[in-house]
């Protein structure tokens, strides 16, 4: 199968690094990492076992051409480029998988595609890029793969099964909106609240950050569930996300809460992506993270005010640190 | 969705009450019930819910002609009944799905319908049909579907959909053959050693039963795990399904046997279908569900000396219950 890996971090690193290693012609499209990753790989030390694979390294999506199958791992935040990368990858039998995180990617690409050619993989993993070229993979790593429109197709079973040959546990929804507001159920309160704390728990109930106010800590999962108002605020949070899923028609399943609760609570401290990314200064995905969330659920009548103030802090500290990048 | 029930016994007349209380124009072919489901409709006493439905009764398949869905719950020793009354109710569209026990019913439909147009349905559930068009339904209930040939089609999930929509629990399953050796794994010990219990420990180690030794009773699921030669054997043969499994290429989960042991622990003293049968002297389903596998696990050169002699004890068993049946 030919392959070719849109936006090289550690999502598209890991993955398009299992699919190569299983023997299918990968291509990785790369910006900053080429001179690296075309010289060295992509080497993964992973809880699955470390290796190194060899790749076709391009700079421009034109030298990799039209391809079986198209995995996008581009940040959210750099949605823009999907009509300049991904048109020159598609023919009429390309299926076009996005990695991404949150909503509204699949819509965006979309504007570009043939909507039946176009489908959504959750992932389920942790993952960090120490270095161009090298991915560390802390755990997990499952991917759920739906269709953005209908009900899965043959070639979706087919992919998840050539997932599942590269060793990438990996199956298929039949309702993809469903999977992505359940996973929302945990990145909304885990990446957003732990990002939003390090403006303090007044601006967090108020939705306001007072400016010159100097930044707290960010809060990893553990410190979140057990003070007793961030606790709550994690679970006010996840009962307005499932209710906006409903809102919009997706039945979440019964106990979900508890159980995302709990799930977290025995992965000790966890630092959540975008706490990550907030430390690190680079832009935090709020659109497909929150904002489009939000939109959706106030757009479907749900009534979602803890998720309202989440945007509006996360927005302001995200303009303030750009602002000081500036500075 | 026009919808037609071929076979109604306990399986048939379930699903097919459940879809026709959903809305659904729903038609059964009957034979023997058609009087009394044609005047009463069907009657399900369920731990769901107790709940009636009229139906569209008929004696003949081109009184009711192409359906959408054709649901096939006839026991499988009458599958010769095929080319009779499937093909009139088959157009272009038409999903044919199988709900029969064991393996080998999907390719008996393959010799006169297309084979894309065939699903199989795995029923996890215990019904009772007490008397024409009235059906207890004890427990459980869930679905899994899977296509004959190749992965899941997009109607497939629909299909699933639309069960689900009825009240039952329904999945899709990327691989129908692994699906039903899984199931095998429960049927073939459960059913085929509680029913060679009757005659006696001696004839199952032997695979001989000796002519004129009276029947002792069948073992419910309790009984046969709670002795330690009869449990040895249940693992036994688990165990050699588990190995035919793989030798025909389906990879059975890991834990599968203690899994089934647990589960089976759970139900209390089980009468498995195949022991209700053959109290009430009807034929024993065992083509389907014990010939066609040994015969599959020989094909691919699995070694089961176990399934081997139980198939004997069946066979005898059920020609012995045939003859003082004529008698």
């Amino acid at each position: 199968m030919k392959i070719a890996v849109v936006g090289c971090g550690a999502v598209g690193s890991f993955y398009g690094a299992k699919l190569a290693r299983a023997g299918h012609e990968t291509h990785f499209l790369l910006r900053s990492d080429y001179e690296a990753v075309g010289r060295n790989g992509v080497c993964i030390r992973s809880v699955w076992g470390d290796f190194s694979v060899q790749l076709k390294a391009a700079q421009q999506a034109d030298e990799i051409g039209i391809s079986d199958l198209v995995l996008i791992g581009l940040k959210t935040t750099a949605n823009s480029e999907f009509a300049r990368m991904v048109p020159p990858l598609v023919g009429q039998g390309t299926a076009v998988v996005t990695l991404q995180n949150g909503l509204g990617n699949e819509e965006q690409l979309a504007q570009i595609l043939p909507t039946d050619q176009i489908l959504g993989g959750l992932c389920f993993v942790c993952l960090n890029r120490v270095a161009p070229g090298i991915i560390h993979h802390i755990a997990h790593g499952q991917i759920i793969l739906g269709e953005f429109a209908g009900y899965p197709q043959p070639r979706t079973h087919e992919l998840a099964s050539t997932f599942r040959k590269a060793g990438v546990p990996c199956s298929v929804s039949d309702n993809l909106a469903r999977a992505q507001w359940e996973k929302l159920t945990w990145n909304i309160p885990f990446n957003g609240l732990g990002v939003a704390a390090a403006a303090g728990w007044e601006a967090v109930k108020s939705g306001q950050v007072t400016p010159g106010t100097p930044l707290g800590p960010c809060l990893t999962t553990d410190r979140l569930l057990e003070s007793e108002r961030w606790s709550g605020l994690v679970r006010g949070l996840m009962l307005e996300v499932v209710e906006a899923a409903k809102a919009v028609g997706c039945e979440l399943p019964q106990g979900i809460i508890e159980n995302q609760i709990e799930r977290t609570l025995s992965m000790g401290a966890y630092k959540a992506s975008t706490l990550l990314s907030f430390a690190r200064g680079r832009p935090l995905e709020l659109e497909s993270l929150f904002m489009e969330p939000l939109r959706r659920a106030q757009h479907a009548g749900a009534v979602v005010p803890i998720l309202h103030r989440l945007c509006e802090v996360l927005s302001q500290l995200e303009r303030d640190a750009m602002r000081s990048q500036k500075d």
